[in-house]
């Protein structure tokens, strides 16, 4: 983070407890998807947490991360805009439609909560996620993508079952991971092998 | 993160995933404190989550922080042991008896899921936080204390009531705050002076 600006020091120290008193609100978003256990859907707080775990253990697959501080952050941060926008389902077509503008009004307000030198620090850090181009964007990227993998797989994919999500389906939408990383993008393979084993996601079917 | 060791490419990363697996039960293990609209008891991964954007925000008052990534992955880290160990309430001095030594042992296990170089530095990094003593541990230490006191200023002070907690106390638990920090010292004063106001939180009776 920078250094303090011109703000009066008690203003400074205030508004960034303003700032972490209105992120609470980030457990009270759901997401579609449910725990590995299935006992309940998951929601944006703790999913970012399993987020910042799966890119500090994943890093070494992504090459030129400069940054881990940074590819941490861009997974803590990339999705405090759903306390104004909601969560925006992966396969929610029309719902991608207004998504970055509705997400861009919701950066301004939130990050503006912050003093501004800080606002600056995180509104780049959530555009970076957004553009998805740097190194520690694409492991932040492709850990997002992964997360829900890995708990569909194990929950019995309820939520891939309710919106008829195909193999096909996930391997087009998640492109991503394999560009950030093969060795990923392998596994995302083995998980989609996996889900289907054990009845968590149907087999494509040719030629329907 | 090291590179990766001698393990065969394949088995690292299906250990990796292991982790990642077992760690969403953090999602179930219940905290005290309940969120700041008190709508429900915290978890421990959504209150982690949180962790972490503290220490992002308030970096700047620890002097000598010279590794934030580390001061991140320390609150990231810290209560995963609690997966097996549960969550020893902040105030339970019983508890407390054989806290380390639970702990210890719920470190060891789920740690160890992970390859052996990843294994060691994350055990590390939970020990340097238990320890308190570098600058990063201090600053995710006084975060971690200071994250429920803002809580409980806004949601009336539930689990504070619930068991006789007194600004006396709170004082003498959290002088790890002011030692962290002069400024985050000076900011616990004023919440508690706001969760007084608020009656989230007695006033202090000289002479009971």
């Amino acid at each position: 983070m920078e250094h303090p600006n011109s703000d009066p020091p008690q203003d400074r120290l205030t508004r960034q407890m303003d700032f972490l008193l209105e992120i609470d609100k980030l457990k009270s978003v759901l997401r579609r998807n449910r725990l590995a256990d299935n006992s309940r859907r998951e929601n944006t707080a703790e999913h970012s947490w399993h987020l910042v775990m799966f890119i500090a253990v994943l890093a070494e697959y992504v090459p030129g991360i400069h940054d881990i501080s940074k590819a941490i952050l861009l997974g803590a941060i990339h999705d405090l805009v759903e306390i104004d926008a909601g969560d925006t389902f992966f396969w929610d077509a029309k719902g991608y439609e207004d998504k970055r503008d509705r997400e861009s009004k919701a950066a301004q307000r939130i990050f503006g909560l912050l003093p501004a030198d800080q606002a600056q620090t995180f509104r780049a850090l959530w555009e970076e996620f957004e553009e998805a181009q740097t190194p520690e964007a694409l492991l932040a990227n492709a850990a997002d993508r992964l997360a829900p993998v890995l708990l569909n797989t194990h929950s019995g994919g309820v939520s891939w079952k309710e919106n008829g999500i195909t193999p096909a389906m996930i391997r087009q939408k998640m492109t991503i991971i394999g560009k950030a990383s093969p060795q990923l993008g392998h596994f995302l393979e083995l998980l989609i092998h996996e889900a289907q084993q054990r009845g968590s996601l149907d087999y494509d079917r040719p030629g329907l």
